[in-house]
């Protein structure tokens, strides 16, 4: 058992309500009596309606939007699972904060404010400015040979998710996209989802960066063998178990962002493979989160589709990206604004003088 | 034969080149040199590389979009194939220059300057301004009986699309989205899906914007009887014909800007079933367009996926929207230009200062 992360894990879901259904119908009601046919607008429509309920309120532009990058490194790495060295990711977190990885480009282009955060980096940022400070330890253990975290390294990563959370919701940010970097964090995601989903490792380990075939079998064989030390039977399994044995800092903090910002009726625009898994565990912690939950897009790692699937959820773009940082998800803000401004700005057919359809 | 309409396309097609197949390769080098996994953009990697193909350039931002909306009326309307009324186009024509339509809204949040064009609108627009009068009739014949349109009237819309295309090359716009409005064209697009794809009316004709299964198999029947009137073997038909007998001036028009952009090198956003029907029939003219063309939607209508299969376009959303308007290729554009911004402002491998993968 997991007590101090138990407690944590409370503390975070106490208060979280579904979205209000009540707001929903208002808002389908609402698009009825815009000028387009019924339904016209698809998935469109869904999301204003969406957006609707998990605000409480009638959706208008601009919404406040804010993408959070957390980096961590992983002991799993020993094991040659990545096509990248470790080394990585601190220089990818330099190259977040200095603006030109995918995930800066796009956060400017699309007005997402970027934070990036430091959860786990094997490295030091002493001097380094924009730039979260909530380094838990460098680096997680090596999951093949023992549990990745303890259970206080796991509350204090959570913890700091959801203060960020927390902070994001003061600050009026009505949307968040949940992004991570973290050179050998597939890995870790694979084993999540063989915990939650039953998936065999085969099914559930992608190529990450870019493994060759020998070193994609080396990486399932590894997967095969984390999820074989610490679940010995893949049934009743506690998700905090499974984030402590075989997830990582970057993964807890982004599971407890995602509980938190549910709490605070914030909408939540979900990433790729690695983003899905710590989703996938906070709905398994709290399943009263599941309306407050978008898809940004399907990533190309085999994984994500079997999380998609657990999850239920459609996402809006399927482009064959498999970069992580929350590029797919800030990809699909402007798609969540199209709706929002379609559902505040359309004229009705009375205000606009069209006819409606033909009885 | 229509000899009008046959030399109007000679013109337009003069000169029209693929684009240019060096670029693309250039683009893709460049690409490979930035700070993310070999290929991790998936798509968008594919449109930075079609943008400079097509501009034969580094792509940069700003990108100069415009989206244009054609609508006309068509005669068929007299056989009871739509759930509104004709009178909605030219309704629905002022709501766009009012800015209170789906397409108002959307290119007003996403930067995209919009022109509505009067093809062919049953009603007149005297103190209308903010339209560009190109109007050539108002509505087509009813092609049920006759076909739609002279081989002068077709050519008088084939030239006013081809000459805005030139006029926005004028303005610099590097990439137009391009619509249409009129009630009774999804009946003209499903004709032309058969007579281009040889495909049953049961299977291209949709229920447009909603009508009940009595009516859909009402519309299915219409479709079936056009195609039998005017294309007795669906074998060698000339697209000048298919336009003339069952296309609207809307869709004449869409074709003419289609490839008159292509020879200016614009790159051309393809919205759902109606503009796919123009563009499969500009590319029936001239296959040398098909590298500019972006799908920018996959709509419900049945009769759009088969005419996107024809093409061989894989469309950037997949929201089961069916409007029309334009709204899915402007609702695209965020997606084009971030393509764009990825690959002129992302750092390169070196310049970051960030580990290639290892060997």
């Amino acid at each position: 058992m997991t007590p101090l992360s138990r407690s944590a894990i409370l503390n975070i879901t106490d208060g979280i309500e579904p979205p209000d259904e009540l707001w929903r119908a208002r808002a389908r009601a609402h698009l009825d009596t815009l000028t387009k046919p019924l339904g016209s607008l698809g998935y469109l429509e869904d999301l204003a309606a969406q957006v609707a309920a998990i605000r409480r309120a009638n959706p208008v532009l601009p919404m406040s939007k804010a993408v959070y990058v957390f980096a961590a490194d992983h002991g799993i790495t020993a094991e040659g699972v990545s096509a990248y060295p470790s080394a990585v990711t601190k220089q990818m977190v330099l190259n977040f904060v200095a603006g030109g990885a995918a995930v800066s480009v796009l956060a400017r282009l699309h007005g997402v404010v970027l934070h990036v955060v430091d959860m786990g980096v094997d490295g030091d940022f002493e001097n380094v400015s924009g730039l979260l400070h909530r380094k838990v330890r460098k680096g997680t253990r090596n999951m093949l040979r023992e549990p990745a975290m303890t259970d206080e390294e796991l509350s204090q990563a959570l913890r700091a998710g959801a203060e960020l959370a927390d902070e994001a919701a003061a600050a009026g940010h009505t949307v968040l996209a949940v992004g991570e970097m973290g050179i050998g964090n597939t890995t870790a995601a694979s084993a999540i989802t063989c915990a939650l989903t039953g998936s065999t490792a085969l099914r559930a380990t992608g190529r990450g960066t870019g493994l060759d075939d020998a070193a994609h079998e080396s990486k399932t064989a590894v997967v095969d063998a984390i999820v074989k030390k610490h679940f010995a039977e893949l049934t009743a399994l506690n998700p905090l178990d499974i984030l402590r044995c075989v997830g990582g800092l970057e993964i807890a903090a982004m599971t407890g962002m995602i509980l938190a910002a549910a709490r605070s009726r914030i909408a939540l625009m979900i990433d790729g493979f690695i983003s899905s898994a710590a989703t996938a565990l906070a709905v398994a912690m709290e399943p009263r989160i599941r309306g407050y939950l978008i898809a940004g897009h399907r990533s190309k790692e085999p994984g994500h589709r079997l999380l998609l699937e657990h999850l239920g959820l459609d996402p809006l773009l399927d482009l064959e990206m498999r970069l992580g940082e929350g590029s797919g998800a800030v990809l699909a803000m402007p798609i969540l604004e199209s709706a929002v401004a379609l559902y505040s700005q359309m004229a009705t057919f009375s205000s606009a003088g069209v006819s409606e359809a033909l009885a």
